[in-house]
């Protein structure tokens, strides 16, 4: 295979090439040139509308997901944006291995494996500088810039790095199950900080009334905020509760749009600036740490010569 | 209450007075001149032995200190180490209010709140530069200093943090109970990395032989390696299995010795530079942040004008 430039693939990946969007994708997830120069022509575009689904596994998000995309290209708008195409991003941050390869395999092997205006994407990191909390927000870039205007993220937990990649997002699902209560309450700061709207799926099962009002209970105790998360329950297997689902994102996607929508990009940026910058900084510490001059204040710390902040002032006075 | 130098304070402490040995902790949890004043006394000194003891909350980790503070009282001597006083460090890193204050007085309200050989001690951050993880090393170093031959440090938890503040101890006690094995599975990673010694405390309880055999399981998985981690059954309460718990404290002490000691205070040291050098350089980041160059590089982002990584770039380059 003969590699082209991004720019070029970019052209072709707005005129409709998968296989073009497929390769600038594989760029933002590696490190060193080709990223740097995908991200160059990326974030010169506006970044696509961004749904993001989370929820520890086997709460039904991929089903969930299959049902959005139906539900979304039958609409053809979310809020104030008119939706022709569909990308979604599956990213597994607990699974280095297979790097979220699961995630975007359940979703294609369902029944938009063959409909052109659905583009389905598992995210793995291969050496990018920040890791997945910077090669996502890339990733919804070059989908923004190949054209698309709504884009679904949908990740796996409710840890830091979740709450790192839902950051990325304008709209956070969080998927609960009836008697999810414990993990919900471990993970409370975590939920309130990101979700936008609750959903709980299976909701024919026992526990039912017990979880909504925990979630109430927690989003109560949360005090007051603008926006109030919803919480829709759904079966996804069958469908119910999708129309619900969507009124609720439709709601809160006008919500989040003009002066509201402009300081929540800025604030966005900023984080993934944010991420560049220690991820930089990081990266000098590395190389530090290989360095002569590191060795000798590590031998003299030994010795009982020296301690740590001296140490390490001197290090970085001889970079 | 007039300020003294820490040079003044450390002859004082180890002289035997513990208000000198307060202040000096105090100045190694707050940011600022004296903690490095402090810092650079201290790290000239051998660090103490240290015995680490994680867990969940409810484990039993108070009680079983205060037994072993007695059983090494007693016996005068672990490993190669001759003890005549023993300090213990108890941290709460969950517990942002508290700043470990509870888990101290909890040790305190026993039987040694009168015994001069006795010295305990609550940790908590006051603006650190590195949090928990480096405030610990420097208490130790300072307890050195002071004269201590062993120190106890108690922690609650099996997370990212307690890894960090297991790493400045020599000989790790990870105490379970019957029971637990679920826990134990979802930290499996992490327990391996830090346990030296395993603790089934309760041990009076159903679901020993489960637990234990759990564990066993675990350490056969964790590979081969050059100490295989000891599991001990205490009942703490009654003194149970403490003759047992003191032998394995010993027989590790005696293998973390020569070389091998050498080699792991090299580490030790490494892991407490890095802990700094990445605590200073995050420090710029955030001064970079308040910055006139970030707010520009904001803006140019804001408008798509430029990338993160451009932009980082540039903002770096004008520090």
């Amino acid at each position: 295979m003969i590699a082209r430039e991004p720019a070029t693939l970019l052209d072709e990946a707005r005129a409709g090439s998968r296989p073009a969007l497929a390769r600038l994708l594989s760029y933002v997830e590696s490190a060193g040139a080709s990223q740097r120069e995908v991200a160059a022509l990326a974030y010169r575009a506006p970044a696509p509308y961004a749904v993001g689904l989370t929820g520890p596994p086997g709460a039904g998000k991929s089903t969930l997901t299959d049902q959005l995309i139906t539900e979304l290209l039958a609409r053809a708008h979310l809020g104030e944006y008119a939706v022709s195409d569909v990308a979604v991003l599956a990213v597994d941050p607990s699974s280095p291995f297979t790097g979220g390869a699961i995630l975007g395999d359940r979703i294609r092997m369902q029944r938009h494996a063959t409909n052109e205006h659905v583009f389905i994407r598992s995210m793995a990191t291969r050496g990018h500088l920040g890791g997945l909390s910077l090669a996502v927000p890339d990733a919804l870039r070059v989908l923004g810039a190949a054209g698309f205007v709504l884009a679904l993220v949908e990740t796996v937990g409710v840890g830091q790095m979740e709450v790192d990649i839902a950051s990325a997002a304008d709209t956070t699902l969080v998927v609960t199950n009836p008697g999810w209560g414990d993990a919900m309450q471990a993970n409370k700061a975590g939920l309130l900080e990101i979700a936008d709207v609750f959903v709980i799926n299976k909701a024919d099962r026992a526990g039912l009334a017990e979880t909504r009002r925990d979630l109430e209970q927690m989003l109560d105790l949360g005090g007051a905020r603008e926006w109030r998360p919803p919480i829709v329950e759904t079966v996804a297997t069958t469908g119910a509760g999708l129309e619900e689902l969507l009124g609720a994102l439709d709601a809160h996607a006008r919500f989040l749009s003009g002066e509201r929508l402009k300081e929540h990009r800025r604030r966005q940026i900023a984080g993934v600036l944010d991420a560049v910058l220690g991820a930089t900084l990081h990266a000098r510490v590395r190389a530090i740490s290989h360095g002569a001059a590191y060795e000798a204040a590590l031998d003299a710390l030994a010795q009982g010569e020296t301690d740590p902040y001296q140490a390490a002032e001197q290090v970085l006075s001889l970079e």
